[in-house]
Parts: structure tokens; sequence; C-alpha cells
């Protein structure tokens, strides 16, 4: 193994890493952004340099994710744990709302939720430990504002791994650890939101796509930082919002472009992916993977092994090999491989042919 | 003039200039932070690396900005603009708050402010278009909650110029546009709150210090998010902070101590702004700051000149020999030089020298 700028294998489960050619980018501008004779993060955000950053970050998010003309894109502060509380200020507010609970996030945001409305949880799945997910899974009430729910949970690795069906209903989802590792179909959703710092750049920024009726419900009165209206009205900057953030994740999603649409990096992360089910499909057992089949996350690979010394035994000669940020989730225990879009394909073949060595010698 | 990398003078309102050695570091680490392996923005927030990173911010704004024990020094998302709502919802929470409304900043704190209590305006300066603030100006309530005040009013370019009185009330203050400019005593504080993006580094972070009893005081039932309590027993961590704003803050925070401290900084910066101003007051009235004498911003140096005309031609003419940014805003017209800590005391010096040339040809 040998990376460039004697770069390491990352699995961190977020913030994940950032592909080269995007930072090469932005190191090489950091002082003088393309001659304008100030770095991006010393533009004003309502000036002609940031405008143009700004347009192109819109355009290329709408390329990438094949966003209609009747949705808006933000970019806001606070992360996805900011937006469980917005979205319920602003479509829950005192009605009800479908949840489908499939994990810690999808927790996390029930819970945050019921301070604003009733939340019917439509699915359960904490009595399994959260290994299970589907949209059939749902009891559905008549009368629910919108159904929300976390397409890919980072800490089990469980994923629904597909759009939920068109049947009218307004679906709102977490997309924080999966969006843009696949195709998807933005007209099955009301809303979809994603904090950056997985797959679309660095912390500090929850991308929002919103349809616009939804943006006509929003009620008065809300704080105007928690009001999407405003935020729509305002272009996202009703205050200067994180102006590097939005800048880097332009230039992730031109990259993924220029990769070939999300097509090719669907297909990209299926392949990455498989390297590791293999190894543990093929491990006789020694590795299980926390998810349910159907379920198996793409990006977050929660993983065990027969015992805690062979874990913390594996944890160790891993990272001596140079695999760093393989440790679980305390709520799963075992070993979690975060490998989002930036994730190097080789350190899935790599660590897919350590995995097999080490069942080999230890099982 | 000729400035490093082909720099331009940049003054900016916001995001503002950052020092050029802050702007190194970061660049020369972006892809492999001192031989860790991976760039700050690909850092797990709760790994060892950023652990160091974020104790380091803590330390580096205590020390340059003596911050006592008893205070919590927090790293939050959503600017001062959510401070608006959040310090609200926390201390105001149906009671009542006097506030001091000195310029277009105080007027949306008190805008937000009303959403969640009674305000009182102990002062408002409004009917002079802002151009004055002062702590003995306030005609003050006894049930406060707090007082809440604006510095520097980045727009009008007014300050209060000094901290409030030790006189047992809870003052809470935006401290935005004018933080770590020069010396200020904490102790008279029950909290300062400043978005970053001014003299703290790139947008997205808002610096909060808060003293234990105010955060005692909290009420049950914020969204977490929201909850100063939350976020001091989390350390700012209770989700993913902007980890790359708070690494840039803590380089900037260490640039000014090892320049001197804020003693050294607010002697820089008062002979920075002389530079303009004693060209202002030399100019027969040609040019004239909108502040009263005892408020003037040594940040934010809002100026007119005698028509609409003259002052296009100071902008054009000004742009053209390299002075960039100095259109003043729409709700106070002509002109406006902001001067944060990083912006270098020779473009001081050549814009006075500018300006009395301008005077003398057009006056």
């Amino acid at each position: 193994m040998s990376l460039p700028y004697n770069r390491i294998y990352n699995f961190s489960a977020g913030p994940g890493a950032i592909v080269v050619p995007v930072l090469e980018e932005a190191r090489d501008n950091m002082l003088n952004w393309k001659g304008s004779g100030v770095g991006v993060m010393e533009m004003s955000h309502r000036g002609k340099h940031y405008e143009k950053i700004a347009a192109e970050a819109d355009q290329y998010c709408r390329q990438l994710m094949g966003v209609p003309d009747n949705y808006k894109i933000l970019f806001l502060q606070g992360g996805a744990s900011l937006q469980f509380t917005m979205l319920a200020m602003n479509f829950l507010n005192g009605g009800s709302a479908d949840y489908l609970r499939t994990g810690t996030w999808g927790e996390k945001a029930v819970s945050s939720a019921k301070l604003h409305g009733a939340v019917n949880l439509a699915h359960d799945a904490k009595a399994s430990n959260y290994d299970v997910a589907g949209f059939e899974l749902g009891n559905y009430s008549n009368d629910a504002n919108y159904v929300h729910f976390t397409t890919n949970e980072t800490i089990q690795g469980v994923d629904f791994l597909g759009d939920p069906p068109a049947d009218g209903r307004d679906w709102i989802c977490d997309m924080s650890s999966c969006i843009a590792s696949r195709p998807f179909d933005v007209n099955r959703y009301a809303m979809i939101y994603a904090g950056a710092q997985k797959n679309l750049g660095p912390s500090g920024v929850a991308l929002v796509i919103i349809r616009d009726d939804m943006v006509a419900k929003v009620p008065e009165g809300l704080p105007p930082m928690l009001d999407y209206k405003v935020m729509v009205e305002n272009d996202w900057m009703y205050n200067t919002p994180n102006t590097w953030g939005v800048y880097l994740m332009s230039l992730v999603f031109k990259h993924w472009i220029d990769f070939g649409g999300l097509d090719a990096v669907g297909k990209y992360n299926d392949e990455k992916a498989s390297h590791i089910y293999s190894a543990i499909d093929g491990s006789n057992g020694f590795f299980k993977v926390h998810a349910q089949p159907q379920n198996r996350s793409l990006m977050n690979i929660s993983f065990t092994l027969p015992d805690e010394d062979l874990t913390q035994k594996f944890l160790t000669e891993s990272k001596a090999a140079g695999f760093h940020e393989l440790k679980g989730h305390r709520s799963v225990g075992g070993c979690r491989a975060s490998i989002y879009n930036a994730f190097p394909r080789e350190g899935c073949v790599e660590l897919g042919e350590f995995m097999l060595g080490f069942a080999q010698s230890n099982g």
C-alpha cells in the first residue's frame, strides 16, 4: 500500500475521506482563488466571486443528483441534527407524522420530533437492535403530515436500499450517510436532507432538497433561521452560510459528475463493498454482518467477530497493517468499515484480503 | 503596493481577510495534517487528532481572551443569527429582557427575541439612523432576565467601545464584528457570542462564551441543538461540529497570542484606524463619519461623501487603485472600510493617503 501524500486508509464513519483532487484544488487556491486576490474563506458571500461558487454548487448538485426544477436546494448549518428539529417545527407543528425507526439516527429524529407534535412509530426495529428496514414493514396512519425515515443507518449499517413508493405520501428522508452513493429518484421525496461530512464534503453543512409545495406549507411565526420559507426566499443566505463548506461540496459534486454520475458511482460502490462482504461471507461464520441480508449497507459495513478478545486482536493487527478507524460503535460492538464515495477501491480490496487471512489464522 | 500571493486589499465586511501565516498552515496540512495521514476535514471529530485540535481551540481562546474557569466556550453552528433565537429560547423564555438597539444587527436580535418573550427597548437609536451607542443611555427595567447589546454594529460602524458596568445585570453581548480586536473583561458578561467570519476565522461557526450560572438556568424541554446545557454537557459535540472552522479559529487565536495578545492587537488596530479617520478629519468635511465621535468603530469605518456622483467616482477610482469592497451598505449609503484584525496595516496607510488625495482633487 502506498497512497499519495502518505495518506492512510481512513475508514472513519464521518467526517470521512475527501478525494485527493478536490483537496488539491482547495489547497492550491487557499490564498488566492483563481486570481481573485482573496481566498474562498475571505470572500463576501454576497460578492461576485462567491455568487459564482454558490451558483455552481446549486447547478452541480442538480446535475449530479437529478434534482428537478420544482425542488429547491439549500445549504444550511447545524447538520442533520438541526434538521430533526427544523423539519418538525415546519411540518409536524402540532399535528402527527409517521416515523420508521431503524437505527440510532432514527431514534434521535423521533425524540426531536416529539417536542413538536405526535409521532406514530409506523415501524420500529429496536427490538432486534436495528438490523432490518423496509417500506413494506410500515403500519402507516392516514393523517400523517409526512413519513420520515433514515435511508442508511450509519451505526448499524442498515439501509433501505431504494426509494420509497410513489404512493402520494410526503416522504422525508435523512440521507446523510448514503446520499450520492447510488442513483435515486428525487421525485419520490417531499424533502431530502443530509449532513455533508460523509459523502459530500466537510462537516458544518446540511444539504436540503425540498419540494416547492412543502415550502408553501411552512407556518408563520417560526424563528427565521429555522424557517424553510425564509431560507428559500433568501437563497439560503439569510445570514452568512458556511461558505468554505459549500465551496468544497461544489468541487465534490463536480468530481463525481466527471466520474460518470451516480450510475457509475453506484457500480463503483457496489464493487468496493463486495470485496469486504465476500470476505465476511467466505469466513465460515467467523465474521458476521449486523444487518439482515436484504439491508446490507454499501457505505457502513458493521460486523462482529466471535468474541471480544478476537475483536481487539483484529483492531490491533488491522491498524498495524494500515487500516484505520475500524472500531465499531459501542451500541453494536465489533467493527465497522465506512467506505463512502471517496474511500479508495484499493483499500476495500486490501481489507477484504486482510480479513480473510485473519479469519484463516484465528478461526 | 505588492502583497504576497498577489493578494488584494480586501475591505470586506465579512467574511473578512484571514492572516497569511494561518492560511499557509492550513494549506500545507490540507492532505495530511502533521503526519497523521488524513486532512483535518477528514478526521472523526471524536478521534485523537481532532480531540487535540479541539482542546487547543479552547485553550488558545481562553488564553487570548482571558476567559475565566467559570465560563464555558462553545463552538456552535448557525452564526450569530441562530444565537439571536437560541439565547432567547434559553433565557427569555416567556419572561422579559432589556435590549439596547444601536444598529441593523440589534434590530434582528430584537425581532428574533420577540418570538420568545417581552422585549423592553432600553435604548433605541433608530431615530438617528443608528449613529450612537452607550450604556448610560439605557432606561433599564427591574425584572429583565438579561440585557442584550451589540458592541460593534458592522453596518453603521458604531461601537460602545468598552465593557458594560459591573452592576450585577446579566449582560449578553453580540461581539461578532469586534471580538478580540482589543482587550475586554469577560467577567463583565453573562454571555458573549460572535460569528467567526470577521475576526476569528471562516464563516460557519459561532463562538459562545457563557458563564456557568447561566447554563444552570436553561429550562427543560428545548430542542437539543438549541439548548446551551446540552451543548455544554457534550463539549459542543452533541453532533458533528464545523471541524474545519474550529481548526482555523485555533490557528487564528494562536497567531494573535504570538503577536502579543489583545493589548498589542488593540494598539495595532488603534493605529490602523487612525490612518483612515485622520484622512477623514483632514478632508475639510469632504468625508463624513456616520458614527458620533465617541462611537467610532475601529473595525468598520462607515463614511459618506458630498453626493452620490462623488461616491461612485470614489468607489471606481479606489478599486482601480487596489482597494476592494469599499461600497457601504444601502441603509447607510456611502462607503465602508472594514479593517478587521487580519487586514494589513499598510492597506490602512495607503487608503488614508488615497482618500486625502481624492478629497483634495474633488473637494
